[in-house]
């Protein structure tokens, strides 16, 4: 008993690199943490996939899900793990059916209609969920207390994207056929996945998490009034419902290819900090986003498959022109599959370096 | 002769509100044309579709692209007709192996080495286009005196994108990895490209189209460095050619997606008009960029979809915004396959009521 006592007060006094920067603090380096930083790239990653059966179960199973979350912050010392799991648990426990085709990304029994929103089953988040949350336990027990563990939840849009066009899709005429032409009824399935998201990001927190970052991939397909209404007001109840249980837990916002909203998104949705994607200029995120919002990213994942001397150079520019405030150093959208190990290692040395 | 040089002083005093809007005159209503205009959401394209055989058959065959560009204009009056054709044939007039199977979009041979970038063929461009231009042709002398005939060619970097990945992408993981890794030796492509699009937009021209459009729908893609270097400098090179041959035909450029980096680009380039894309907010659109271009768009396409009260209040705030300077109403991307027609009857008379 005096001992876990103890080593909560440690862990609350440790400074972790991550929650400071976030908090606006400047610090120098830089924190580093890479979006999808687990996974497939990660040959102790494929070991374990292999024997997990398919993705959700392995999303599924504490012990497995702490130890692929754990792997790429041991093999490069990343200042952040963030927990292994999928947007796409949500839907999954509100009783949708999801399921992971090899090659062919999410399937999903589509949500077409306000009857089948009403079937979706709100009550049983918290039980489907539970495995989740033990994986965030184990992960926080083995992680170095000066590392910071993330949480996270895809935003209702995008998560809507993917339950109406049941996987993923290059128009989403589906989704915005729906959600222009019947825009109430549409509502209502974002309502349902405010609530579903809160919920899970507040019990990410009790399990262990210390920040959350909050995944809006498709944002950037909405014209400005349709985002406003399916993005920044959802992430800004969220966030309000997260804030209101646990005030001083940092929130990252990615609303991924939104252009100059970004700075909109910043300003009325109450996050901390705002993940920008690679094609957002570095002098306009420091002149316009910056005032605003720490500011996390956005190196091109690509430049992690060229490596050397243009990797070098491009984190270099990066940090050289968002360093000087509250800035995150992360990529502008996840790592690709084929990016050499060796080349991580080698970004997370020059930014540790700058 | 005496008909023919007639024919021509007729046309060349004939007012075209669409190359008026593009030289920088606000016109009210404003000229409307539409992305994708020509297409398969039309039963009498799906009729010539089938007798042509394959997609590409279409395109170099003059009497049926002349067809497919003149029935969206003769079903609902626009004030411009897009050529029948694609941003793939000027691969396949480089000798790239390229077809478009049924579902799948386009394939392509790849190009990945500086070997297979040498193999191209540039000599046999314009005799490998002569159907192209023979379409033009035959629509120029198709079509009534006041509506304009565009154009296009894809820029150089999307159509790298195609050339390298062999076909579509998610990640662009070939063609970034090898421009970043290997710049001079990926810029040979874009050369290749910059000289093949010049060429092929100015045959545009000498056969009859009265604008051009440049579509780079993947510059969204790239940080900033890399669109500077391969979508800014590669279409300014573009404009600048063009120019030199026919000053007065004026060119929009569709960057597609890269948000903030719209100005810099419309300041550079050279262009006379900037279609947007759907996710840029409208004010910013008139504060920011309708005092460097003519701006043309943006209509969400997917309100195509929903038609009815939320498609006409959509387009009334665009017109509202926008339509007070030089302005093209337009989509921010193409019309979507099932879109019904009925409702682009009912767009188009919006507009032109506006």
């Amino acid at each position: 008993m005096s001992l876990s006592t103890s080593s909560i007060a440690t862990e609350s006094t440790v400074t972790k690199k991550l929650t400071q920067a976030l908090n606006g603090k400047r610090t120098s380096p830089p924190p580093i943490w890479l979006m999808r930083q687990a996974g497939r790239y990660l040959p102790e990653y494929m070991e374990i996939r292999k024997s997990a059966g398919d993705f959700l179960s392995l999303c599924y199973t504490p012990e497995l899900a702490a130890e692929v979350t754990l792997q790429p912050v041991r093999r490069f010392g990343l200042d952040a793990a963030i927990i292994f799991s999928d947007i796409l648990v949500i839907p999954d426990a509100l009783g949708q059916n999801v399921r992971f085709a090899e090659g062919e990304g999410p399937l999903l029994e589509p949500v077409r209609t306000s009857e089948q929103i009403e079937r979706l089953d709100r009550g049983g988040l918290e039980d489907r969920l539970g495995p989740v949350y033990q994986a965030l336990e184990c992960v926080r027990k083995e992680l170095s207390p000066d590392v910071a563990l993330i949480g996270f939840a895809g935003a209702p849009w995008t998560v809507a994207t993917y339950m109406v066009e049941g996987g993923g899709s290059r128009d989403f005429s589906l989704v915005k056929g729906w959600a222009f032409s019947a825009p109430d009824e549409f509502q209502r399935l974002i309502d349902v996945l405010v609530e579903a998201t809160s919920a899970h990001l507040i019990s990410q927190i009790a399990a262990g998490a210390e920040a959350l970052q909050i995944f809006d991939t498709w944002a950037g397909a909405l014209p400005e009034q349709a985002f406003i209404r399916w993005c920044v007001l959802p992430v800004k109840e969220i966030v309000s419902r997260v804030r209101e249980k646990h005030p001083r837990v940092p929130i990252i916002g990615f609303p991924r290819g939104v252009g100059v909203a970004y700075k909109m998104y910043g300003r009325e949705t109450g996050v901390n900090a705002l993940s920008i994607d690679s094609s957002v200029p570095l002098a306009w995120a420091a002149s316009d986003l910056q005032p605003i919002c720490v500011v996390q990213g956005n190196l091109d994942p690509a430049m992690l498959l060229a490596g050397g001397k243009p990797m070098i150079s491009a984190a270099k520019d990066i940090v050289a022109t968002l360093g000087e405030r509250g800035f995150v150093f992360n990529l502008g959208h996840g790592i690709i599959r084929t990016t050499p190990p060796d080349h991580v290692a080698a970004l997370v040395e020059e930014v540790r370096a700058s």
